[in-house]
C-alpha cells in the first residue's frame, strides 16, 4: 500500500492533462512554463529509449515524457536540493518511481554522476535570463552573452554531448537571439543541429523561443520546420498549440 | 543622344515594376528568380552608401537596389562573361551607367579586383544546387555539403568580409538546410549574424529560403524576424509578398 505523498501548505498541485498526471509546484520558487510543455512536444523518444533531462527543476519534462512517449526510463538532474525533493514527490504522486528518477547534482559533473551510463536522448530547458522581448541595449546583450548565459549554455551542450550515445538526440528550448551560439556550440561538441523550430506568439510576430534537435555525430544538414504559432488571435490557441498543451482535441 | 541598346533575338526584356526599370534576360541561360527580389527587399541600403553584389548574374540586384534605395553606387561582380555583357546592356537600357557598374571577375579575387575600395553593403544570391524541397538522402547531402556548395558559400562569405568596412552589412539569401554552415562561416569571417528571416511558401510549411544579415565586427546577438509567408492560399499572395514583388499596393 502506498504512503500518502506530502503536499506542503505553500505548494500547489497542478494537472498535466496527460494520463491524469499531476505536478507539485511552489509558486514562490518556480513553476514550469510553456517552454517545458513545448519541449516535451518537440522531443522524440522512441520505445525503450532512456532519457536524461538536464536541469529538470520540478521534474516536469521527465513526467510529461513518461506520459507522452514509450521511453523505457527518464532521469532528471537538478542542482537545487529543494527542487529535487519536490520533484521526487511529484514522481511518487504519479506512481512513476519505476520509470522516472530524479538525481541531485551539477550539470558540469554529469559524466561522473552517470558514469558508465549513456542515453539515447538528452533534453534541456536550461535557465536563461528573462530579458523580456528582445534586447536592444548592446551592453546588456554583451553582459548576457559573456557572463551567465553563455557559460550555462556551454555547460548544457557539453554535458549533453558527454552522456549521449553516438547517434543519440539532444533536444533543447532556448531564446532565438542566442541562435548563433547555440548552433556553434552544438557543432563544436559534435551535436550536429538537425531540426529547428521557431515559436511565434502570433503569425506576424518574431519568435520568442526556439526548439532545436541535435544528433551526436550527425551529418551537417539542418531542417527548419514550419513556424509553431501559439495564438490565432488573443486568447485563442491555434489547433497545434492546443494539442501540445492539452493533447489531441478541439481548440 | 543615347545609342539604341541591342536586344538579341533569343533574349527577352522584363519589367521590374520599379521606376519603369527593365532587365534583359536569356531564358536559355538563367532568369532571375524570386530570391533576388526577396533579397533586394531585405537588404537595407542607406543614403549615400556603396553596395557590391557578389555573383550578380543579370545585374538584377544592383538594378533593383538602385530603384528601391538611396544608395550612392551599386557594383556587381560576375564571373560569366556573357552575363556581364548582358547585365551591362540592362544597366544602359535603364540609363543607370552613373549609378551601376558591372565588373567581370571571380569572387575569389574580389579583394584584388576592388583593391583600395571598401563597401558599406555587400549582397549575394549565390549559386546553390537546386535540390527541390529538402534533402533526405545523406549521400546527396554530403555530396552537396562537401563539394560544390560549401566551397562557394565560403568564397562568398570570405569575399564579402574582405571588401566590407568595419560595421558594414552583408545580406545573403540561401537555403535553410545550410543554416549551420552559414552561421558558422559568418562568425568565422567576423560577419556576425544579426538578422534572420525565413521564407515560407505557406504559413504551415517549412521555409524554402532564408535571408540573413551580418555585420562586420558586430556583437553576438541575432534577431529572428517574423516568418515571411508568400501565399495566403494557392495563387494568392500575402500583402507583404505582394508589396515586395510589385511595390506597396493592394494584393
Amino acid at each position: 500500500m502506498r504512503t500518502e505523498i506530502k503536499i506542503n501548505e505553500f505548494e500547489r498541485v497542478d494537472d498535466l492533462h496527460r494520463n491524469g498526471y499531476k505536478i507539485i509546484q511552489d509558486p514562490k520558487r518556480f513553476c514550469f512554463g510553456v517552454d517545458a510543455v513545448l519541449l516535451s512536444g518537440f522531443a522524440r523518444v522512441k520505445k525503450g529509449e532512456r532519457v536524461l533531462d538536464l536541469g529538470t527543476g520540478t521534474g516536469i519534462i521527465p513526467i510529461l515524457l513518461a506520459a507522452k512517449t514509450m521511453g523505457a526510463h527518464f532521469s532528471g538532474l537538478e542542482i537545487q536540493e529543494e527542487s529535487v525533493e519536490m520533484a521526487r514527490r511529484s514522481v511518487a504522486l504519479n506512481e512513476l518511481e519505476e520509470k522516472v528518477s530524479i538525481h541531485f547534482g551539477d550539470i558540469k559533473e554529469v559524466s561522473g554522476l552517470f558514469s558508465g551510463q549513456s542515453f539515447e536522448v538528452v533534453t534541456s530547458n536550461p535557465p536563461y535570463m528573462n530579458e523580456g522581448g528582445g534586447i536592444v541595449n548592446p551592453y546588456s546583450a554583451k553582459a548576457i552573452a559573456r557572463h551567465e548565459v553563455l557559460c550555462s549554455l556551454e555547460d548544457v551542450v557539453s554535458g549533453a554531448a558527454k552522456v549521449l550515445q553516438e547517434g543519440g538526440r539532444f533536444y533543447m528550448i532556448h531564446r532565438p537571439h542566442r541562435l548563433t551560439d547555440i548552433i556553434l556550440l552544438m557543432r563544436q561538441y559534435k551535436l550536429e543541429p538537425k531540426r529547428l523550430r521557431f515559436i511565434h506568439p502570433f503569425q506576424d510576430k518574431a519568435p520568442t523561443m526556439v526548439l532545436v534537435e541535435g544528433v551526436k555525430g550527425g551529418n551537417p544538414m539542418i531542417k527548419v520546420e514550419p513556424p509553431l504559432i501559439i495564438y490565432l488571435e488573443p486568447g485563442k490557441y491555434t489547433q497545434e498549440a492546443y494539442d501540445i498543451y492539452y493533447g489531441e482535441g478541439q481548440a
